[in-house]
Formats: C-alpha cells, sequence, structure tokens
C-alpha cells in the first residue's frame, strides 16, 4: 500500500481522529469488532470469505458503505483462495464467492454493488489475458480503490453538506452512519465532521437507536473521539426536542435509495422523517452514490431485512423479555422521497424531485 | 378488610388473573417490586412513610394511579407514626409527610390528589372530634376506599373503551397502562382486557418503551398472564407497522390531563400520537377523572421529570454508554389534545372540545 492509496493517511489530512473500521494487511482483513463497541476496541483477523460473509451477518462490520469494503476484501480472500485450490473455472468460483457474501445481509445496496464491480474487474483482466495469478493482486488494488473512493466521496459529502448546517445549533441523527459505517469519516456524520472542522459550532442529539444502541454505542463514542459535542437521548424523546425547538435540522445515512428517492435505513429513520415535516425541520440524508439502486423504481420493493428477537429482548448479558415472549425485528424502514429535504451525495447535494436529478447526476 | 370492600375479590369477579401491584395487611403496605419484573415476582414490605416515598422514587410502584393508592397508603403508616410519637399538632404532621410524599414525582398527579383527598379526611375525623387514635383507622378506610374506587373506575373505563375497540385487530399501547400501574385492571390494558373477555380479537403490539421498558417488561408480561395476545417491537418500528396498516388504533394511559386535553404520559407518547394522526389512526387516552387536573389550564405548565442518564447509558448489569458520555432522560412528554381522539374515563367517553367536556363531567 504506497502513501497516495493509503485511507488512514487520507483521512489524517482531513484531521480529527482517523477512526476506519478496516485495515488490511498481509492478506488479512482485520475488522474492528463494533459488537464490542464502547467496551473494548478489538480486531478481528479474517482470512477466508467465509469469515468475512459471517462477520458481515454478525455484524462485527455494519454500516452500508462499510460492509461493501469488507465484501470487496472477501473477493481479494475469494481469489487468494482460488490461488491454493484452482478446483475450477476462476469466474464460477468468484461468482458463487459473490453470491455467498451477498446473502449475508438483503437491504444494503452497496454489498451488492462492491461485489458486482470486483467481478467486473476480475473479467477485465482474465479478458486482458493478464493470467489467473494476477487476480487476486488486481483485486486487491480494486478493493482498496473502492475504500479510497469511499473515504473520498465522504469527504466531498462533507463539504456539500457542511453548507446546509446551521452556523451554532443542534442536528439530530438517527443510527450511525460515521466513521464506523464507511471507509472512514462517514456519510451523515461526515457532514457533521466537515461543519465542526470549519469552525461551525454544531452540537449532535443522537438517537440511542434500538435495539442495537448504534446511537449510544458507536455515534457517541466516535463524535466524543473527535470531540464533537454529543448528548444521547432515547428514541421515543426525539419528538419533545423538536416540539421545543432544540433540534434545527436531521442527518441520517441511508441503506437503499430507490430511483424516486425512498430512502431504506434503520429501523425509526421514517418516523423521525415524519416528526421532523410535522415540525417543520430540515431532514437530510447522506449518502454516497453507490447507495442509489437504479434498478429500484421506488421504495416498495427494497428487502427489509428482520432479525433475531433477541436483539430485542437482551442486551448483552442481560436479557428482559417475559419467558416466551413475542417481539418482531424489522431493522430498517422506508421513507417515502417527499419527506427527505435534500440527499446529500459526494457529486452534490439532490433536491426534490429526485428521479430527475439521480438521472442527471449519474 | 371485609368481602365487600377486599379490591382482590372485586378483580376477581372480572375474570382474568387478578393482577394487583399493591397488598395491604396488618398495617404494612407490600408493593410488587417492578424493578424487578419479569425476573421475579417480590414484594417489598413498607412500614414508614419514608420507606413508601423512597419506593415511589425509586419505581418499586409506578404508574399514575397506583402511586396514587401507594401515597394514600403512606399516608395512613404517617398516622400509625405519629401514635407512636405525638410530637406535635396530628395535621401539621400528617401535612408534611403528605409534602414529603408528593416531592416523589412531580409530573402524575394522582399522588396529589390522594393526599389532598386523605387530609381532608382527616381534617374531617378531627373537626367531628373523634379523638386522635381514631385517625389510623379512618385513614386506613379511605385509603381502602381509594383503591376499590380505582379499580371500580377501571373497570367501567373498559366498558366504555371496549365499544371503541376494533372486532378484530391490532392495537398498540405505550409504556405500561395496565393492573400493574393502577390497583389493578388497568386504564389503557383495563379497556383491552374489557374488549378481550367480551369476546372480541384484539391483539396488542407493545411498545418496548425506553429507557425503563415498562412495554416488554411489564405490558408483555400481565398481558401474558392473562392469555391476551402480545408482541413487543422496539419503539422505534412502530411507524412502520402503521404505515404497513397492521395497527387499527392506539390506546394509551396518563399522568395528568389539563383542562384543555393536553395529556402528559411517558416519553415517546407525543410522537406516536403524531404518528397516529398521520396515518389516520385513532390515538386513545384513558385515565380516571383523577388524573385531571382542573388547575392546569394547558400542557404547557406540566412539570417534565428528568431522571438519571443511567437509565439510558444501562439495562441491568450492562452499561453501554462510552465513558462519560452524556445523556439526557426526561420521562414524560405531553401530547396535545387535538390529537387524541378520545379520552375514555370512568364516567364515559370525552372527544372534544376536552374543556367543555371535562367540565361537564366534573
Amino acid at each position: 500500500m504506497n502513501q497516495k492509496t493509503n485511507p488512514i493517511e487520507t483521512l489524517r489530512r482531513e484531521g480529527g481522529s482517523a477512526i476506519a473500521p478496516i485495515r488490511w494487511k498481509a492478506w488479512t482483513l482485520e475488522l474492528l469488532d463494533q459488537r464490542r463497541i464502547p467496551w473494548e476496541e478489538s480486531w478481528v483477523p479474517l482470512r477466508s470469505t467465509q469469515e468475512v460473509k459471517d462477520a458481515i451477518q454478525q455484524m462485527v462490520v455494519r454500516g452500508a458503505p462499510a460492509i461493501g469494503i469488507a465484501a470487496a476484501f472477501g473477493m481479494v480472500l475469494s481469489a487468494c483462495e482460488y490461488s491454493k485450490r484452482q478446483e475450477t473455472d476462476i469466474e464460477e468460483w468468484l461468482k458463487k464467492a459473490g453470491e455467498n457474501l451477498v446473502s449475508a445481509r438483503p437491504t444494503a445496496v452497496n454489498l451488492s454493488w462492491a461485489i458486482k464491480r470486483m467481478l467486473k474487474k476480475a473479467r477485465r483482466c482474465l479478458q486482458e489475458d493478464e493470467g489467473v495469478e494476477r487476480i487476486p493482486y488486481v483485486l486487491e488494488e480494486e478493493a482498496l480503490a473502492i475504500w479510497q473512493e469511499d473515504i473520498a466521496s465522504n469527504i466531498a459529502m462533507g463539504r456539500h453538506g457542511a453548507e446546509l448546517l446551521p452556523k451554532d445549533g443542534a442536528v439530530l441523527t438517527h443510527c450511525n452512519a460515521g466513521a464506523l459505517a464507511t471507509g472512514g469519516y462517514g456519510t451523515a456524520l461526515g457532514v457533521v465532521r466537515a461543519a465542526h472542522f470549519l469552525g461551525k459550532g454544531v452540537r449532535v442529539i443522537a438517537d440511542e437507536t434500538r435495539p442495537w444502541l448504534q446511537g449510544i454505542r458507536l455515534t457517541a463514542w466516535e463524535l466524543m473521539k473527535d470531540g464533537i459535542p454529543v448528548e444521547v437521548i432515547c428514541d421515543n424523546a426525539a419528538g419533545l426536542y423538536m416540539k421545543k425547538g432544540e433540534i434545527n435540522c436531521v442527518i441520517v445515512g441511508a441503506d437503499r435509495i430507490a430511483a424516486n428517492g425512498d430512502v431504506a435505513n434503520k429501523i425509526g429513520t421514517y418516523q423521525v422523517a415524519l416528526l421532523a415535516r410535522a415540525h417543520g425541520i430540515p431532514f437530510y440524508v447522506a449518502a454516497p452514490f453507490s447507495t442509489i439502486d437504479p434498478g429500484m423504481p421506488s421504495g416498495e420493493s427494497i428487502p427489509i431485512e428482520e432479525r433475531s428477537q433477541s436483539e430485542i429482548t437482551s442486551i448483552g448479558e442481560t436479557n428482559f423479555g417475559p419467558v416466551n415472549v413475542k417481539a418482531r425485528n424489522p431493522v430498517f424502514d422506508v421513507t417515502p422521497g417527499d419527506l427527505v429535504t435534500a440527499i446529500i451525495t459526494e457529486k452534490g447535494v439532490l433536491t426534490p424531485p429526485y428521479k430527475e436529478g439521480i438521472k442527471r447526476f449519474a
């Protein structure tokens, strides 16, 4: 990894604590175990596609862009595994590995986006007759490029979005769309970081974000590392603080954006958007263009993942559900585009109607 | 306690499992420790006013009507304490005990309502020259009457409210306004119980209700005891299920209702009411008349309790907040009366405009 393409160096140039949930060294993907934040910073080493898939499924890594990057390295590891075995056609081998990775989580589109890009790269390499033994190196370069581009687009998003934030005021965020959800810097929190480093007096109010508590565990943790003022509230208090006039705008990330601007994001986002509309507060979504799925005409058809009910009935070692209680745990919802004031991308800020804006920028 | 005034007997006649969070025997108030539900059913014996105050403050007992009843027995215990000491004027002594109890929790009005009623009873007894030694017995009778009347009014509320519930369908509730929050049977859940025992196919969707998790810990627990179908969701999913058309109406309790129909209730109630309005779903409040505070012209002036931030950053033994994280924990909010479809009381169902209806029924 040279200096030019070292993602961490890019982050350092932007200031802040250069948090990134991913490391790549000696053909090993290391992921910061986000299940263990804020208790400890432990890194999980992964050396096979299956290990990467399991880590995504078990949420060692989470956040749409970060999942995409991890999956890209999962494809590199698949190419390494192929080199050792050479069992079948490599294209077939990589395609199967990609399908396995994609099946880990259904809602975020960045996962399949990254896999498609890695497969395309491998195909081109084979068409140019570079030899199968080159594939791991070519794919490593592509995965690093995806990572690097993700950080660059977060930084660009930050610059575009910072202009929308108040000079002094409070920004409500839901879930974690920060450094930990991306290659580094963050989408929604990247915009907050940019505003903060530009000298704006931005305070963050973080929804704790049940059931997985990304808001209190991850968002508060990473903002505190960068010295950005943050207060946590339970999800139930967002409406109260909006009514009291204490929230100037809302900014969240996205797991998938349909061609009409409908936004799939963490469960609860839809109701925060409705509350913002009811109080006349701008509601912004920050996401890279790779989160936009042109094949999805509206949010209706975006698959919504349901996870285990144990995420509702327990936290850590503490189980608080009555014996045999039934719980339902849809982990995403869809916010109609007409509740979204603007979508902040690396290419610029989109405003309604989104269908046209998305086509124009694509 | 004779059969006629035995509250538990009244509950048994209504069917169900006759859950009540209060016991009174041998001049001892026993409270079901609601901090320990659903893990264990343990009863905390209380023998002094101070012990009752501490139990209310620490939420051994919670729920506006249950707090009122517990405080009434706290006044009985104060009279017993006086009998042992006879330090000063008994009226002065009881007044001080009442002030101490009222200071335990500021938002629910039933607490001060019950104290006022107990003080009035004591005063009348003294005016009628019954002798100071009679006061504990007279107050015991009054506390039992308050308890008995609370159950009777819940049952009446249930009858009035059951007509509003769908013949088959799902009712969303927030927090616990059930048997555990009252003398027994419940306000919001009393209406659900009545509909269930009348043969309506009512299913409950219970918001888990962060931070204290009354929904999953208490509401699910008591409905499961009565065989009423219940599913728990995290608070963030209410909007999603409303949008999907899976919720037919919302019903909640209240901690204080202003003269114009504004409703103070558990944090998150306001946003559930806004979501219900946005989806065209009826939003009902069930509460006894003692919850209406005619001295409060609107919800603006209702004091909102803020509790320790540890309720946000930890559950049981599990602490999940980053070190030194700041959290804010307002535990109630105010829902404007114009978001409330109807207020179900023991005297009948009120509809807007509430100011007139409240005056008429009072």
